[in-house]
């Protein structure tokens, strides 16, 4: 039996499901859990999708109204899109019992019964679309819908190294099963929030590139808006053509900044955020840098420019 | 016979084709162009692309550097992804002896001898990648890679409301026969010129959100920057939420700015054109503003304003 044929099997015999979504919910957890859970009450289980953080609104349309009535105790606890059980926030406790967990992530911690991985799965929601044969439950319009929220914004619209002809042909499949993909790809892909634009102006406003402009480094002085329009910043500066690396810091305190560094080929973040007491990946990494601005400024170029000189 | 058999027929006769593209070439006409020529051409044909712009350096992966030589006499003449013969700039001439012309544009003005046009593809890409088979043409590296050149660019990345499951099966088929999806999907998505990320900087630095974050302006004063860089500026403030309509006025002389609208539901830009002198369409026009800039900002303003209310 595969893994996928097991954790099908564990499905079917299960009732009184709760399904697990993670904290700082995405499209993935979002829509791998509510495909799955309304291929569970097509299977008339009972069943319930328990939300470790409130649904944003550009869910909503995914997750409907759905919630975990206090009272409900389950029987089956899966968990949909969750690496550890530190991602659960409050549910940490269900996560601790879970009897199945569904994930493409590699550092899964294994922490359930039985844990259905595919690392080659774009996302959470793959590997629920595969699920779906195995349970004998029919493609609706609402499965389709969760299923492409997870699949394209799992892989920024097709668009990431994760994506593979199998995703393609899935997100087909929900398309003609009727998955609003039009209005989806609006909201996630084409619709920015205020505050994000305000920051935009900041990121770029601020945006110094140097050294022959292989280098770029921009600052944010706004500091309470939510964190989500933060997402990626320092990467819309590693966009830029020729650059090599790019640092955003991002002010988190009178005289303190977080540093985000981000960079292409032939530059090592993680090198360069270790002179600021930080660390991180070659491609990513962080910091925390205390002092005033144009102090912070200075020294952050200073390290770069020799962090590009070393690689050199 | 259908369109496609029949203009599957017609290639298969001909021999010293000429493929032409269009100006201000995209990743469809070349895309679409280098595909059907590597077919061309693996079917034992006399071939050559003449486009009728450079190729940019984006596309140069996909172009590769076939060239038409100067005393290229074609004895069949087809058109890609070119709606009308002034979009062939000098190759014009050309256009007017098409034999054939391979288009999804709805505007397709029908000049070649035989138009073959599938208004519902996403691409000509799109239509080469039907021809593929009834040429019996087996899909190398080369055609996949040209062809998810243009079905990616045309779609935005598979992202805009001309993607349909077909698009997506066909882009799935071209990353298994090895198109370079990666390293395009990099080139055309992920990467920002320099003079973007300046123009970027003047589009958020001098945007002003009124009207209760109805309405959004904004100026570009940098004029000799190339024309790809200024592409979709209007349409990235658009993008924010709970705005009906965005205007970018860019300067193109002394006291003369380029004025461009585009709207979501309930704004009509062609009417707020209207008022400067020009027109467009609902979501989308233009016009053009004289006076100095505090004076047009003002009365674009104003303009918004009323046309805003007008919808009300």
């Amino acid at each position: 039996m595969t893994d996928l044929q097991r954790a099908a099997k564990m499905l079917k015999a299960a009732d009184g499901i709760m399904i697990l979504t993670h904290t700082h919910p995405d499209g993935d957890t979002v829509g791998a859990g509510f495909a799955l859970f309304h291929a569970l009450k097509a299977l008339g289980k009972r069943c319930f999708v328990a939300n470790a953080d409130p649904i944003p609104p550009s869910l909503l349309s995914v997750s409907g109204a759905e919630r975990l009535p206090v009272e409900f105790e389950p029987d089956f606890i899966v968990a949909v899109d969750v690496a550890e059980t530190s991602l659960l926030g409050a549910l940490a406790p269900y996560g601790e019992r879970a009897d199945l967990c569904v994930d493409h992530h590699k550092s899964n911690k294994r922490y359930a019964g039985f844990t259905l991985l595919d690392e080659a799965a774009s996302s959470a929601g793959e590997i629920v679309y595969d699920l779906l044969g195995l349970l004998g439950v029919a493609m609706t319009p609402e499965i389709a819908s969760a299923l492409y929220a997870a699949l394209s914004t799992d892989t920024g619209c097709f668009r990431y190294r994760n994506n593979t002809p199998k995703t393609m042909r899935a997100a087909a499949e929900t398309m003609e099963a009727g998955a609003d993909f039009g209005s989806m790809n609006k909201i996630f892909f084409e619709t920015v929030s205020k505050e994000r634009a305000l920051l935009l102006r900041e990121l770029y406003g601020n945006m110094e590139i140097f050294s022959g402009g292989r280098l770029v480094v921009s600052f944010i002085d706004i500091h309470n808006f939510p964190e989500d329009d933060y997402d990626g910043l320092s990467g819309e500066l590693r966009k830029i053509e020729g650059v090599a690396a790019a640092v955003l810091l991002r002010r988190t305190g009178a005289d303190e900044y977080k540093l985000s560094a981000r960079s292409n080929a032939g530059f090592d973040c993680s090198a360069l955020c270790a002179v600021f007491g930080g660390g991180g990946h070659v491609g990513a990494a962080g910091a925390t840098v205390t002092g005033d601005l144009a102090d912070c400024v200075g020294r952050v170029k200073a390290a770069m420019e020799a962090e590009l000189r070393r690689n050199a």
